[in-house]
């Protein structure tokens, strides 16, 4: 039995995540009907993490148990041959037995990219969170700082907290850069809770509206409490962009 | 009477070109239906230059005549409210009586974008030709300068030429440049005969592929002949770029 790590890119705009649900299309259901047919056997995926509706994966990780011999290479080009053009299969390697996507992971990567101009472009559309006033990204790179570190991420959390699961996580680094009219987010941490990286990014535009301080972020964090925080920003901008193992 | 001249951008993807269409959609159709909209009158629009189906544009330029008095910053917001995603408003000036957006066309700049790597990027389906082989700028750059001045141009045109048009025009530069995975070429004329461009990049590709030599290329100039130059390229990859006046 080999244990193979699969790695994919996807526009999420035609699916409502991840994760198989019930009357919605999902990137798992396509790529293990699609799988499943060029290896002939049922797959049990393992997928690196859920990603919410209509958000896109430059770096999505899978891993999966097979029998079938097929070499690396040869079932990358199965898989783009079987997949619509909005799923890409990048790469495949043989991974040791215990490996598993979701587990084995260290630390994610996600961006988040805003069109920060009066007008849209029409080739962006869903790709993008549109955003009308100028943004500044130096100030939203330093408020952005205060991220930074280990950190209870209660009040940047969608679900409900009483479950009292451990809601600390490290973010590695929280960079804002601006080139052309797309500002980046880019965030590393550990790991995310639900709605994390929307949810920050959701505050550091009301921070660019003045609507908060920057220096009410660790006020905000030390609350635990998702009522102090901005809203959650739009699905469409966010990407998962690395997966570290 | 004012004249107007609108600058827009379009995704191409869900249109059959600019020019109305029986049976089909058409950018001009959505276009002119909005403006009528805004404008409470028909408009006869004076579009750059038609487009085919799937061929997108940074830079298309509309003028018309109207008697309605509606500042132009304010027509750019009624009409980006108003037209969908995919076509955008950029400007609005006023402009002298005898303009005309297709004859005081002084020269255009096109741009075909070629995505270069083995796996096909799942973000840009329709919006570049997706080439599996290596492909070297420099070597297309030096072949495309033999395009460059002024040549008739009839190899490298689609229509059926016994209608004896003048098939003269003038190439003021042709660049090709890679950056990431992305080809550029980027060209200029005074004018384009119908699929000229598409003509002379799959030309170009035919270089690429050791199929001509780059010193063929005089000679189909030469030839007149639609038969001697390569494949016309797919559409997707095509953008009107800019338009000069």
């Amino acid at each position: 039995m080999r244990n193979i790590l699969i790695t994919i890119a996807y526009d999420g705009r035609n699916y409502h995540g991840w994760q198989i649900q019930k009357n919605s299309l999902s990137v798992q259901e396509v790529f293990q009907k699609n799988i499943e047919k060029i290896l002939g056997h049922k797959v049990d995926l393992k997928g690196c993490s859920r990603t919410d509706s209509g958000v896109h994966a430059n770096m999505y990780c899978i891993s999966l148990k097979t029998n079938h011999q097929i070499p690396c290479q040869n079932l990358i080009r199965a898989l783009n041959s079987y997949l619509p053009f909005d799923i890409a299969a990048k790469n495949c390697i043989n991974v040791p037995d215990d490996f598993h996507a979701r587990y084995s992971c260290k630390a994610k990567e996600y961006i988040y990219k805003i069109y920060n101009h009066p007008v849209r472009d029409p080739f962006l559309n869903g790709l993008v969170y549109h955003y009308w006033y100028k943004l500044d990204a130096p100030s939203l790179n330093d408020a952005a700082q205060c991220f930074v570190g280990k950190h209870d991420f209660t009040s940047f959390c969608t679900i409900d907290q009483r479950d009292r699961r451990n809601m600390q996580r490290t973010v590695k680094y929280f960079n804002v850069t601006k080139q052309d009219n797309i500002v980046t987010f880019k965030v590393c941490a550990d790991g995310f809770l639900y709605n994390m990286v929307r949810i920050m990014i959701g505050t550091l535009l009301r921070v660019a509206q003045g609507k908060f301080l920057p220096e009410d972020i660790p006020n905000i964090i030390n609350a635990k409490d998702r009522g102090k925080a901005g809203p959650t920003a739009q699905a469409c901008g966010l990407y998962l962009n690395k997966v570290f193992y």
